[in-house]
């Protein structure tokens, strides 16, 4: 994807909470291609927040970069879930931050649920592009 | 309010859509100060989503910067209203924008309803701080 | 482009001020294909924030919805340009919101200057895409 | 500060990224109330951007509840800082999350450099509010 004006500061430079947002949309698509999409979750009342999570800036991203959100699904347990990344500038391949969150399955209540056997198979599917 | 570092852009100043969130929580105040809270409007299933909006930029806001959003009920119509605001800079008293945003109320499912009798009434309410 | 979770509201729905992002990616794109680009304006001292704009809201847009932001150039002035915006959900057709920004040229110091000769021959360029 | 309805989601909770904004202001605040301004820091070229940061997220703060943030200089190293934050629903002393932000010191040109003599001397200052 490519750095909006509006998520750079001040400084010149991406706003750190942007790369919130990027790290979302990657695992969004992640899950996406592997069949697992938001009107699905819905219907079943699944929802997948972030409970905790960590990023190490390493290189400043600045407006118009493109940039690639490496995607790696790193742990899978009864309720939750957790993702790594790696933000990379595409065009000269530094590494401007990686990062991990942990997601936890709860249902409209807000209440903690085994992942179904639905969902845990399709993350071990190969990934669908397009 | 005091405009925060994540409002601001690569400029240096604040982002033009920084305003409409500004604008968003002048208004849920001046409703607060009147007995309208969030939670009233939910529990009779209320919703009052901005259907048009326009502002003009005066003068740049910046990082740090203290503002006062004046806040104004311009318009009760049947099933909408419109507010009008004037930002401006506490120090120097420098108009940074002004505009304008309509709201509609609508149910859960996003129909137009009437403004209930309450909440008419409610607007009609001088304010109470605190 | 594709609507993110981070840009949805509680009422489930696209937060309005995200559009403005959406607008703003699109005019930048605009630009892009006909060969102007941030990088160009900035050794330049060239800056064109918005000076004002107005967006009626006409279907709410979704999590996950892709959108097409159809932009229009439609005003050239000495110092200012007018752009116009239809968010188009793409799945079917749907007009979400349009909209209007006039954008003013200016220097580091924040005084307008006149368009650039040079920036006004790139506006009237085909697009060139990729 | 009340949690604004720009920094909700479609769960009807706020973004996990908003919290990220809450902790820049509350750090601001806490380097004002001991005479650190930005526009100090900025004549002298100094920014303080966020090198690595950590949340769990403990319950959902919900729109219009007000929370407070409470902020702790951890740990001071020659080029870096690190702060903790507590961050709690004020009607009910929820814990809502907690985290920790390293920042380092850099000039204009992004590279690192020491904190100085005078920043150091301001953060062991007791807070002066108002």
């Amino acid at each position: 994807m490519r750095v909006r004006f509006a998520e750079t500061d001040l400084m010149g430079i991406v706003h750190h909470a942007s790369y919130l947002a990027y790290m979302e949309v990657a695992r969004i698509e992640w899950l996406r291609r592997r069949g697992v999409t938001y009107a699905a979750w819905a219907e079943q009342g699944i929802h997948l927040p972030v409970v905790d999570l960590a990023i190490k800036y390493r290189a400043p991203a600045r407006f118009d970069d493109e940039i690639d959100v490496e995607t790696t699904l790193s742990e899978v347990r009864a309720a939750t879930l957790r993702f790594d990344y790696r933000i990379v500038r595409i065009t000269d391949g530094t590494l401007c931050a990686d990062g991990t969150t942990r997601l936890a399955c709860i249902d409209g209540s807000l209440s903690l649920k085994r992942l179904s056997e639905e969902l845990v198979q399709a993350l071990g599917t190969p990934e669908r592009i397009g």
